[in-house]
């Protein structure tokens, strides 16, 4: 089944707002086998809002929308709606009970504003919305199946889980898709191309399809199959694993939905070992990837943020001379940092990170993105040094992916 | 002019990568009077890309397309355009300099696929890419303009920067569109309408457009006019600004494309005085914040991330007995950290933050969210309970931008 998603506001349209909302919708509709074809964003227009409806409703089956149906009145994707499909307004009983619960819950005064949230559409079946009080709306016309959504992120996914995709599930025998996705660290594109150009054209004749998916310190590998049994497909995307994983083995650290911060979190848990981390440029970014990820609190204990050169000395012991002498951006700097977190914090492991994010900083012995990165736990303590770039978001976010996947070959006795 | 963006890549549609490259290109667009009304994203299929183009050539004057530009062989976007226009290739010897210069100055060597990315169809101008391989395109077709760009964001951006947006400003006698945004932190977007209900009903007459932009613990309020003269449009949302402002105040912390982390630390800066933080439940993320601000080093000094309760101890000198009484979540805590990082790293100021993020950890007495925040400096120390919600990201957001907002009123002298 084709399915489109259609994301709603200016916002988007100027990029005041980032969209994250197709994304997600994306990658739930494709694990249950519904092929998403196209996306697209409009204004609050009413005129744009319809003439979009129509390109959609002219090649999918299913389309999903988000957005517009906040209680403010910028808000007109449910007028839009009513006014497309010519139906009349009713007030949903169900959905007027939740919102006067969801207000009288956080003890506040709902407005007339809020319970106008009750109405809606005569022609639709109004889906609850466990989290906001804005309803879902699922209208079905001529075959096709349009649904309605709440922009808010936390709300959209809590209406696609509880009531769209158990529908959608329920109404269609779907096809099975299969993606299996390799997650490499420290290693460029074409290199990593060139690495598997055989292998890669082996893939076409399996109708396998391969995509690169870059981002900063990571390329994720796609393998795809979109026909036949999805058993079958299953079984020829693992052979094809087989014989690549060998050739690639020095950068994989993980599968699909894996993140660094969460292959070195189950380490961690499994060995029963804990982690600090001591930061100057990444500037806490690692102890907050680290702590992302629910139940961190079982092997993460803290962190040393020594941005200033004092808070080196003072906080981490490292040694004036050793300051003095090499610059803060240095191999013996990263090392004291290292050994002393783990001392001082007292844990099995730690990553210290010492770089030039820039924009300033540089010098001619040390570019833009020059960075030290250090690990030490009971197999020793390693330091790597790194050439970034010259943009410092991207670096802070390559140093503290580097240092993770740094920590992730100490742990599992691959640094000698 | 009407512009439209198309994104193409199969890992937009199924959600693997978050597309930031339209929200930046349409703020750009914008900002240059270039009106954004469609975005689409499409799928690495020659007939998909092919279909979506001819909708957006008979909606569009300018139409930018991003991705499938790179030296991988999923990567079809130059030759499906090629094909769309009916032309035949050449061999840009400018951009084949740029690559094999490219490839020098990091000391690798130059393959044959990468050689490739200097062929161009031969009907459009290269756009050369100063920091990648693939050039952008220029297509001129029946008074349509259509751009190629790589989806690689800052090679886009560099490319936008460089060759697209000058080009369009010299072809193009463009309108004036003008946007205000006022940035506000501390209330929900329903309270806020209500607030402002009678000033928002004048809008209308005076063709200004509203929007309420929600994300986590920030609501953005974007005044627009789209006709009009530009200066004219400009003293008449100044003027409704002086209306709406004094209404409103406790909230606004800012205007158009300030963050919480520049104004706090423009705050810092012209007072000279430093800051350190002490964190629990966020994590880092404060810290990550701060520190995402080039220059930041002038007033950032460092952080106690303690998320274990011995490093509140050692670290922080949190007492015992504190902790024992009252749990790690709790005023006297946060107040302590707060006064003890100051003390410890000497700085001006400190935020410190204690809260329960989730999914585990919550009791009766503490539920999901409850989050202790307290400030510190030479005005004294303050701190505030908060309930955020169930989501420990939005927990970790919402705790760090309330202490970054908390802080900026303590520097104001705002808290009594």
């Amino acid at each position: 089944m084709e399915a489109e998603i259609i994301t709603i506001g200016d916002e988007l349209l100027i990029g005041q707002v980032t969209d994250t909302n197709s994304g997600w919708m994306g990658q739930q509709l494709n694990r249950n086998g519904v092929n998403v074809r196209y996306r697209s964003a409009v204004s609050d227009r009413a005129e744009d809002i319809s003439s979009v409806l129509d390109i959609a409703l002219k090649r999918s089956t299913l389309v999903l929308i988000t957005g517009g149906l906040g209680p403010t009145k910028d808000d007109i994707t449910k007028k839009t709606l009513c006014d497309y499909f010519g139906m009349g307004w009713r007030t949903d009983q169900l959905v007027l009970a939740d919102v006067r619960g969801f207000f009288k819950r956080f003890g506040r005064e709902v407005t007339e504003v809020n319970l106008q949230q009750a109405n809606v559409p005569d022609g639709c079946v109004a889906l609850r919305n466990k989290l906001g009080t804005a309803p879902g709306m699922w209208f079905e016309r001529d075959g096709r199946i349009i649904v309605s959504l709440p922009g808010v992120p936390h709300e959209m996914k809590g209406l696609m889980t509880d009531e769209v995709l158990p529908r959608i599930m329920q109404k269609f025998a779907l096809p099975g898709i299969v993606h299996k996705t390799i997650l490499t660290q420290g290693i460029g594109e074409s290199w990593l191309a060139e690495k598997i150009a055989a292998w890669e054209d082996s893939l076409a004749a399996e109708h396998i399809r391969l995509a690169y998916l870059p981002s900063p310190g990571i390329v994720r590998l796609r393998l795809s199959i979109y026909e036949g049994k999805k058993e079958d497909a299953e079984k020829c995307i693992a052979r094809k694993m087989e014989e690549v994983l060998p050739l690639i083995h020095d950068y994989v650290f993980g599968f699909d939905d894996d993140t660094l911060e969460n292959v070195v979190g189950s380490l961690l848990r499994e060995r029963k070992k804990t982690i600090s981390t001591a930061e100057s440029c990444t500037g806490g970014n690692i102890a907050h990837m680290i702590t992302s990820v629910p139940g961190s609190s079982d092997y993460y204990i803290g962190s040393v943020i020594a941005y200033a050169d004092r808070i080196k000395e003072n906080q981490l012991d490292v040694l004036p001379e050793t300051l003095a002498k090499d610059g803060a951006v240095s191999e013996y700097v990263v090392k004291e940092m290292a050994v002393n977190a783990r001392k001082k914090l007292v844990t099995d492991y730690a990553i210290a990170v010492s770089g030039i994010a820039g924009p300033g900083g540089a010098t001619e012995a040390k570019p833009l993105g020059t960075t030290w990165i250090a690990v030490s736990g009971p197999e020793g303590t390693f330091a790597k040094k790194f050439i970034f770039g010259d943009s410092r978001e991207r670096n802070i976010l390559r140093a503290s992916v580097a240092g993770l996947a740094f920590l992730r070959k100490l742990i599992l006795g691959e640094l000698k």
